[in-house]
């Protein structure tokens, strides 16, 4: 059965195809492709843009969308084997998964990283359990390892912009927040941006590196593709040459100061660092005055406005291929 | 870009064409006009009504509408600008309200008035700053300045029963609560009526008086369209030979005492005071025995159900003009 | 008008009329049956399989469907008459019913038992106001008294597994839990099973009887249709012979300990002791390892995911017979 909740689901090859089918489905739209297809969205933590976007991929398919949030109209659920369940969780997701299986045709997981353990956050339980029990294909809307569906929907906007991406220099700079953050984001990034073949520097301040076995991940997708990517702890230096600055915060743990590196909030004098008219990315949402500022946020190109809408794009395309071939 | 936010986007002739455009709705239903169209619904504050009428309305027509319950699933929103972003809001409204755009043919918004400052609810700084960045028409849920589709729903239910409505008496009278309310409906059904052409009475106790800039424009929407309106403090004045009595409670500010003034709730005896075949109107919910007496809601005939079900055939109106002209 | 709440609703040959309806709805799917078709759906307590089967069954017939959770998205309902409405309570179920029956073709309605007095339990007055005022038909997704949308999934599992369910023995048995539920799941069970024929043994502690009414009215039905049911607080003498085994936690009141007996917790031996290939039956969700242990629930046949993909199909039959004919 096809999944696709890590960028290994697919490789290279199959990340450049999706973006590829991102790019015909947002020109000619979905027609009826979704149509008798019903997804199950289950959201262990808030979403806008997530929830959003999918639903109205699912819905502009002619399809159609269930979303539960767990703890509010959902039972918490238990991931733990062989426990007596005599807590506040009364439901395992032994039997979670594969019921919401029966009623959806693929199973939509959103769970952030908890930030206490690198490893644990690296192994990516409770989506991996998702995809042994639920019955269904399983679709990452984020989880504590990766956020591949943002990560297609960020190379499918610099595609847009540059066409062809191997070789392309691109940024990927740690940005100050008021709380540690999951590096969901940056990973998949990384991951994604070196299996397209781009250039990537990655810049944070010490104690802020990526868990190793990402790191691990992007060199071997950057032998096969043609990528490339460094670290360094300089972010003055990442900037050069850039045509993309993509700031994002996130912490290792929930115990790091990130608000002791106020300099690295992006001014307009950053890009103008990277190169004549590089531009800004984000995620969303994003912290004004503290990711980046206000100069940066209202100035055109609003290219993170692109990465936004093409979260559906690409997640169209990422449905249509595990549905329908 | 068309928007429906207040009544003055529309003007005394759109507002008449829209009622008439919701006849015709009704009566004939909505076929296929909103398949491929995707509403995207914040909610600030919660609702029954106007979420079920909104959503009745898309999925009767083809279409399809989301659901944000904003602080549940969704971030909260910063609105201010130049704000540093260290506080509770992670996301600024120049960046929710453009993405969501992306991915939604319309937005609709309900945000309620604080009760704080009467100038700041007047000015409906959140609905605006909606028009201004969505991209997308905005259609108004219920903001702190007005609630247009309930006075639609309002208007067409008096129209249903008395066809003609020039100079149709009816009365829009404050009555008791636990709290002050927003003012926003008796603010919509007034100036609804004016400039439909109705006789209002507007009654209210001392110190409950509705927005200057409020009545000033029901002032000029009376002159332009033949309507007129009063205002009293004595109620039993202002019910004299309405054929409507319109109840309902607001307060001026969060320290008003609404329940100082027991007497005005609405009784048969007020109804009869009214005219022999008066009939009671409310946007519901309304609590019984407080606002009116049971014998008043129990009486046939129940107007304020069809003012309910009005909201959806008006709010049907309102999005086939947006889109399709 | 039809409504589905109990199963007196339908009797004994309307229980095994929808039975057979769902399996040939299973079997050749909903086709567009319910285009055009909105249900409002009110959850007064939370719900995974209840929602998701009912919104499934929805879409998947080409129709739609609304989820309301009474007190966060939407306002808390009074459902005494006579009340002066000044507490905490916006609105009586005298207006919230028959208006979102303005909007919706049926209103499905979620709410447990108090636990604090068995007849007021029994009597189930919530879903019989929703029955008197919402003008539309109305649809029993668990109520203090009955859950017969799990009660037909239950039977219709059966009937799959064996046929013919005249003189089938099967055992209901009480088991552990952290805290008392409902016996609405019981209920619908035992009244069901001997409506369609079955031989069912009840087991439970002293002190956990089911309602003297529910045991009159199944007293009835297995005169009508040759089922049959004894009660026992032999838990082993009520395994033995029987095809299947259906566990369930309830208390009887609020104050009851459910942890006095932890071995009526169901393990392999209990299945066992029933017949050779006996298998489990529950609604889910189940907790582990204290209403049964993992060795149950991890062995093949998983009825009880097909129980709950069962309440899509019977559900869809309901809803077709309410509004189809």
């Amino acid at each position: 059965m096809k999944h696709f909740t890590h960028i290994a689901d697919v490789g290279r090859r199959g990340a450049y195809e999706l973006i590829e089918r991102a790019q015909y489905l947002k020109r000619d739209g979905l027609g009826e492709r979704f149509s008798d297809r019903l997804l199950a969205m289950l959201f262990f933590n808030p979403s806008l843009r997530t929830r959003a976007s999918f639903e109205a991929a699912m819905v502009r398919g002619g399809g159609n969308a269930l979303v539960f949030d767990v703890g509010k109209g959902l039972w918490p659920l238990e991931t733990v084997d062989g426990t007596v369940m005599n807590g506040d969780k009364s439901e395992h997701i032994r039997e979670a998964a594969p019921v919401l299986g029966r009623y959806a045709d693929a199973l939509a997981v959103r769970s952030f990283a908890k930030l206490e353990d690198h490893d644990v956050d690296h192994a990516d339980k409770l989506m991996r359990s998702f995809r042994e029990f639920a019955g269904v294909p399983v679709v990452n809307m984020e989880s504590a390892r990766e956020h591949p569906c943002q990560g297609l929907a960020d190379l499918l906007t610099l595609r847009e912009t540059f066409g062809d991406l191997r070789g392309l220099p691109v940024t990927l700079t740690w940005a100050p927040h008021i709380k540690p953050l999951p590096r969901a984001v940056p990973n998949s990034f990384l991951l994604t941006a070196v299996a397209l073949g781009c250039k990537v520097s990655v810049a944070y301040p010490p104690g802020f590196a990526l868990h190793e076995g990402v790191l691990a991940e992007a060199r071997k997708l950057s032998f096969a593709g043609g990528g490339h990517f460094r670290v360094t702890h300089d972010q003055q230096a990442a900037l050069e040459g850039a045509a993309a600055v993509y700031a994002k915060s996130w912490g290792p743990k929930s115990e790091a100061d990130v608000t002791a590196f106020p300099d690295w909030s992006i001014t307009p004098e950053h890009l103008r660092t990277a190169s004549g008219d590089a531009f800004f990315m984000h995620c969303l949402p994003v912290r004004r005055n503290l990711v980046a500022a206000d100069a940066v946020l209202n100035s055109e190109p609003k290219k993170f406005l692109d990465q936004a809408e093409n979260r559906m794009h690409v997640q169209a395309a990422v449905l249509d291929w595990l549905w329908n071939g």
